[in-house]
């Protein structure tokens, strides 16, 4: 069969793993795909760092629009990232009548319902497997190996960044501040790690799982995001001693009444298997109604685990290129004219367990009020544990963990408890789940 | 678009189950598929049984052959099992035009080949998501989204009913007799139980995924296969207190000289992920270059996770049903064509290291004698125990690792060491994997 011609945007991390994969397993691959799959050209703005990666074995330019204009081009692999000239090359090569394979989570989880419609229009493929946990092909499980399920939630370590600093933070009782600072120096988080530790790397993944889960254009703007950035020793020390371990979860879940789409540190049983997953790993749960759960984990991000997801994508683009639209996997998993319009449920209509903490006077009838608050507004206990004060310390630490309840419910007893007279200070509240069915 | 008429083969557990999610989720299913699957036609030799799952909602006759020959059966779902007439169904299926879904892992892992080739050249597809691991992605996952990589080896818990054994076993300090009444008890185990604690089963789906993992064809006969039935209560202790796990492992592994195909009982670092799949559970470690190590989790066996695979397949099937052939997957990963005739290894060959427990006397020496034994033959030792003797007991349990070695050699060192005088018994060995590379 003919050879496939691809051309590659951006030549930094993941587009040089994409090369060196390539090369290195291009007869694995054509025994696999049945034709060759070839980076003829390369496009960079450091034409010196393309040049020494490529070496003279594909047509390296400076110039983006070239290649998505190039006739000789069958597949563009995005790589440059942002939302900004990333957007207009992809929408250019659509209109060129190019496929695309991308590993751009911003730019799909913000434009992917316009850039999808021009795909559909044009009858290509955006293909984007690399977006969401690396190497990990939970794509390709959630839009075709579990097709036959109903999806219920889904619920994933999806930075690897933000694991890896709760992880340690975990098991050298270390601070937030000097464990992301290791992790800056390792390479594992960016100079600026607002996206990762902020939760909003994590809510674009998240963004993506839950429109192909569900059925649902992507609606990152209705997701809730909250990182890890506040997080102390202290409390993932309390979890750890409860039997809990906090991780920064996305979880997407279908309710009656709309979707929960959330990203947050939460505590889950450490005795999960998910618990367990540490350092720079990803790993989701995805609960189907036919198939109960399954777990997908491995390496969430890196040059060649990430490299291995866009080379999948160029041989199912490769194999379906001339096939006939209607016969391949719709791009969100659901046919674009069978898109649910069910809301995303306000974070206030959440349903979820709490871990709390309080800070009170060590004083009589202090749990009394409290938990005269939590019953006033329905919210029943689950387990509590005061710790002693230290030495000549007036306030103690109370800490309560609630059965499942509505979180404005929760918003409204932190108000009234934290208004009390014997409670010091703010009160902290992290999620729980316990992710058992 | 046309609809897609099933006609299913056998309606007892899986079969019930596929009957039952695809009319459940029928409309979840067209709206990802864009067009309707329905089972049209059902036979089954329990007639009673048929009409009281189907309930008038398909045809329901007892002449499977019927089905089979069937033209309005664009797709036919093989769920009766075994190697006899499941067999002579599918290649009339097959020399019919149609398409096969099929769950059938001890038929394709001994006709595999056959059965294939036959497919091939009538042009129509035989899947098999559902004969490995249930309703885990795992062979989608091996054959399209790992695609880019050289698999390196395969690591699976694939039996359930092992896995739960050796769970309970561990958990409750009970003998394997006992639990494996338990476990017939639950319907966990058959009243022949032999396929699952034999690790005949496990060899079947083993050599199903090192035959996609690695484009080889089915070698069933060559895979090496061990099961639990000799595990002692005593050694899944000793190997906990050294910091491992017993879990029964399907390990394919491409090495210089040759495949590495084998089921046995293996000990395995207890802070391995895999070590902590418990109960029934599967999960499947692949380590491919790019990728690094990644993990699929979940059911691997039941009515509903088993028909979550069936009907993925169907849908896959569906979609591609109309595709030029050359542009589907191919049925073991690679084309037809390109397989490799690279040899699977005898398991003297296999390198791994080694849990060795010995019954001595307690006298002076004998430690000398026996690792001058080990030396000889150039095995070297990670970790050594003894147990101190009970009370008025003469004999001392010697736990020893090895590091990484040829097996025969240990074979060797293990018959020279049962010719010593001081050494009382048979020497247990049982096989190591650290899974850490």
């Amino acid at each position: 069969m003919k050879p496939i011609h691809v051309g590659l945007l951006g030549i930094g991390t993941v587009g040089g793993g994409t090369f060196t994969v390539l090369e290195r397993n291009c007869e694995e691959i054509s025994r696999r795909a049945g034709r060759a799959i070839a980076i003829t050209v390369v496009a960079d703005k450091d034409l010196t760092r393309a040049n020494s990666i490529v070496n003279g074995r594909a047509k390296v330019i400076d110039d983006a629009l070239a290649v998505v204009n190039d006739p000789n081009v069958d597949i563009v692999v995005e790589l440059i990232g942002g939302t900004g000239i990333a957007k207009e090359l992809m929408l250019k090569a659509i209109a060129n009548g190019k496929h695309v394979v991308t590993a751009n989570k911003a730019l799909l989880a913000k434009h992917g319902n316009e850039i999808f419609a021009a795909a559909q229009k044009k009858g290509v493929m955006v293909a984007f497997e690399a977006a969401v946990a690396g190497g990990v092909p939970i794509i390709k499980s959630l839009r075709e190996g579990l097709a036959a399920n109903r999806i219920e939630w889904i619920a994933g370590i999806i930075n690897g960044t933000s694991n890896f600093i709760l992880s340690e933070m975990r098991e050298k009782g270390a601070s937030f501040d000097d464990v992301l600072k290791q992790a800056q120096q390792l390479g594992y988080a960016e100079a600026d790690p607002t996206f990762d530790i902020e939760g909003i790397d994590a809510a674009h993944k998240l963004t993506i799982m839950a429109a192909i889960g569900f059925g649902i254009p992507m609606q990152f703007e209705a997701a809730y995001t909250e990182g890890i950035s506040k997080l102390t020793r202290e409390d993932i020390q309390y979890a750890e001693e409860l039997g809990y371990r906090i991780k920064l979860l996305g979880i997407a879940k279908r309710k009656a009444n709309g979707i929960e789409l959330r990203v947050h540190p939460t505590l889950i049983p450490t005795k999960r298997l998910i618990a367990n997953v540490e350092g720079v790993m990803n790993a989701i749960l995805v609960k189907g109604d036919a198939v109960g759960q399954t777990m997908f984990y491995g390496a969430g991000a890196g040059a060649e685990p990430t490299a291995s997801a866009v080379v999948a994508d160029l041989i199912d683009v490769a194999r379906t290129m001339t096939v006939d639209p209607e016969h391949r996997v719709p791009h969100l998993a659901f046919q674009p004219d069978k898109l649910s319009d069910i809301a995303i449920l306000p974070m206030g209509e959440v349903e979820t367990s709490y871990y709390l903490r309080l800070r009170v006077q060590d004083k009589p009838g202090v749990l009394a009020d409290i938990t005269r608050v939590l019953a006033d507004l329905g919210i029943s206990i689950d387990a509590m544990v005061q710790k002693e004060p230290s030495e000549g310390e007036a306030l103690v630490n109370i800490i309560m963990l609630t059965h499942r309840t509505i979180e404005k419910n929760v918003n409204a007893a932190i108000s009234k408890i934290e208004a009390l007279p014997v409670v010091a200070s703010k009160v902290t509240r992290i999620r729980l789940e316990e992710l058992d069915k």
